[in-house]
């Protein structure tokens, strides 16, 4: 008698989705193919950190290998899928391919330029660490310009961000810049007045933080302003180049534009086949399988899901780690001869930080914001930091950061040479 | 009546020389410039460590101005020094230019191929942080692309690494790969053993460590070999290309080749028309001084400097530490009309790391190997680390790794296209 091979699970994607769907296949008698394009796990909601500074690429992200390295049902392949077969049932890669008996796609969103693909190369996204490792740069690059600038025009545009988008990273980029700017570079340049520098967040809709109560999204305006921030509130970014944001008939000179405005779900969704969404989500059954194929998943920023009363699901880390929880406990079912369940999102509330001692956070009915809603951002997202180390580590930095003003990762790589001329 | 000018001071570099040779004009009456073309200062002596990822960049790097914040005579610009013009006293600069009253040169090395600069593409050398991350990625890439390898010979190649030079830097490498292979990654893959993998250390003289007396050198060959390194002594590299190494008719099949063998001065030497020794270095006065040149000084890497009796001083930090804060003393005795006075190298001993709890070091007569020059280096390393911060995150990073043989920072970043293809 021979043994019977494993059954196939592949997973790709390896963020939040992927990765809890992988642990959540610990005891399932199958052979896992976790694949994904880069060697780690990425803590996404601290990616803003790593962008001004505050932190370092390896405080935030772990190698999947390592994370995965007891369960030994999981094989991790460092490679991009650029396609899904779902009639060979086969994930196609570069220069490779898996076959699949159940299938997870965890592959999350990308930027969306909304058609302007033109001003991605002007106007830099977070979602990456080579993302934010480029926002860093060009950000610290402005200042290093301006320094050494001497026409004044030039140099107001050097010392003038700009972030687009008011959702939670627009809202946390644009007061991590204003601290930076007022506090962190303070004293360290001779020439130019780091205080001076102007950070403009541009929202296109009537207010901040659109996914969290009204209350919280003025508490959020008034923090930012007080801060020294200018928001920018219904105004619809027209057009971006390498000198500034065309704001309809205004214009503002900048030579550092950040993107937070707009997401959408990852190119590998179109190679289904399956109708999608206005953002490029499949839209999923209430199992969260995918229309035609009960055999493959779709979860995270990837999938269109809904809540039992048709609202959607909000594309956030906690509905990315149930929903492939969900998915990898649907696997098992299957596994053992069982029908599928629906998935239930369980809305836990909402944090967004602001900057230092501020956040915005709404729990069921309660509301909080201020230095206790920054209190329990710091406690939540210390928590699910994956590894001891890391957590015990970013501990540390953050009390640098908040007892000294001080951001110990202003380092300037990518690149030996400063690009000092026009652009940032 | 006017103010008369405060004398101004440039400093071209922002490593061991430049920098404590800003600190030590800290009370002179001077405008001190000092230009780098990266914006940090680098901690050069920990930075194989950023190579094989055990620390982080911003572990081993402080910007230059957090560290002069507080000097208000020094001002801090970050770009590239292109030329000096003695006769005019000016410092060309990418896109710039500074005139000066007295100069310190301290740019430093930077690696040299030999007359192969078509070397460079496949064996990258260490010296910047942007050249630690490059190998960290090549090492890291190799098993990733060894991991999905069917073809067994190409599977070899890219599981055996070499590193080509036995200084300090090349056996600090060699050990940190070899510890890797067989503690580190041990369980992380399924389908390759790591500890499989092949280190390979070449040298093309007779021992390794050459500036160290013999009895050490064998002690660090026989901790290597014991690691599993295997040491190539007396046989010199003839060619590299993408697929590896030749040494003479022999050939060693690798897609991971690192440079530490041989270094020249910085480019900038040549611009200053005087005769220069084979390394590419300003063959200095006594007092450091540019032959002909009594206002400009060449310190550290980029001077060839004498003792005494006539040997060379050596190209380590504390060679550049002393004869930057000499240069900066004898600035002083120019501004107060005194003459300059000669330098004079201090020799506190030699260190060089192999591996976990293993070094040795050279204090005058005393020769040490072991556990006990391994706890030398490490608190010397640590106490002369800028920034308290720094000093107390990198123990911390050091006890995990030594306590756990875990390295934290174990990610691919710069590109996020892996290239699986045939080179590493």
């Amino acid at each position: 008698m021979r043994a019977v091979a494993a059954p196939r699970v592949v997973i790709v994607g390896g963020g939040f989705g992927g990765l809890y769907a992988a642990r959540a296949l610990r005891r399932a008698p199958a052979a896992v193919t976790l694949a994904d394009r880069s060697n780690h796990h990425l803590f996404q909601p601290l990616l803003y950190q790593v962008a001004t500074a505050a932190l370092s690429p390896a405080n935030i992200a772990v190698a999947l290998r390592r994370v995965l390295r007891r369960q030994r049902n999981v094989s991790v392949v460092m490679a991009e899928a650029v396609a899904v077969d779902l009639r060979r049932k086969r994930v196609e890669l570069q220069g490779g391919a898996l076959d699949y008996d159940y299938l997870v796609l965890a592959t999350g969103a990308t930027h969306s330029y909304f058609g302007h693909d033109d001003w991605a190369a002007h106007a830099p996204g977070l979602k990456t660490l080579d993302d934010a490792l480029e926002i860093r740069r060009r950000m610290l690059l402005s200042y290093e310009a301006a320094e050494r600038e001497t026409d004044p025009d030039r140099r107001e545009a050097l010392l003038t961000f700009v972030v687009v988008g008011g959702g939670p990273t627009g809202v946390e980029l644009a007061g991590a810049l204003a601290e930076i700017a007022r506090h962190v570079l303070l004293r360290d340049f001779r020439r130019i007045d780091p205080a001076a520098a102007r950070v403009v967040l541009v929202e296109a809709g009537p207010r901040l933080l659109p996914a969290f109560p009204a209350d919280l999204s003025q508490a959020a305006l008034e923090r930012l302003q007080r801060m020294g921030v200018q928001v920018r509130l219904g105004i619809a970014v027209t057009g971006i180049d390498g000198r500034g944001v065309a704001l309809g008939a205004e214009r503002i000179e900048s030579r550092c534009v950040l993107w937070a405005a707009g997401v959408q779900a990852s190119p590998l969704a179109r190679s289904l086949g399956v109708p999608l969404d206005r953002a490029g989500r499949v839209p999923v059954e209430p199992d969260l399988s995918v229309p035609g194929a009960p055999e493959v998943f779709a979860i995270g920023d990837l999938a269109a899901m809904k809540m039992p009363d048709g609202r959607p699901v909000p594309g956030v880390a906690p509905a990315a780690i149930q929903s492939g929880r969900h998915a990898a406990r649907n696997i098992r079912r299957l596994l053992r001869g069982e029908k599928t369940e629906p998935f239930r999102y369980l809305d836990k509330g909402s944090l967004a930080t602001i900057g230092r001692a501020a956040a915005v956070a709404q729990i069921g009915r309660l509301h909080l914001s201020g230095f206790i809603a920054w209190v329990l951002w710091l406690v939540v997202h210390i928590l699910t930091l994956i590894g001891f180390r890391n957590r015990f580590i970013v501990l540390i930095e953050w009390a640098v950061v908040y007892l000294r003003y001080e951001r110990g990762a202003r380092l300037i790589t990518g690149g030996a040479q400063p690009r000092l001329s026009d652009r940032c």
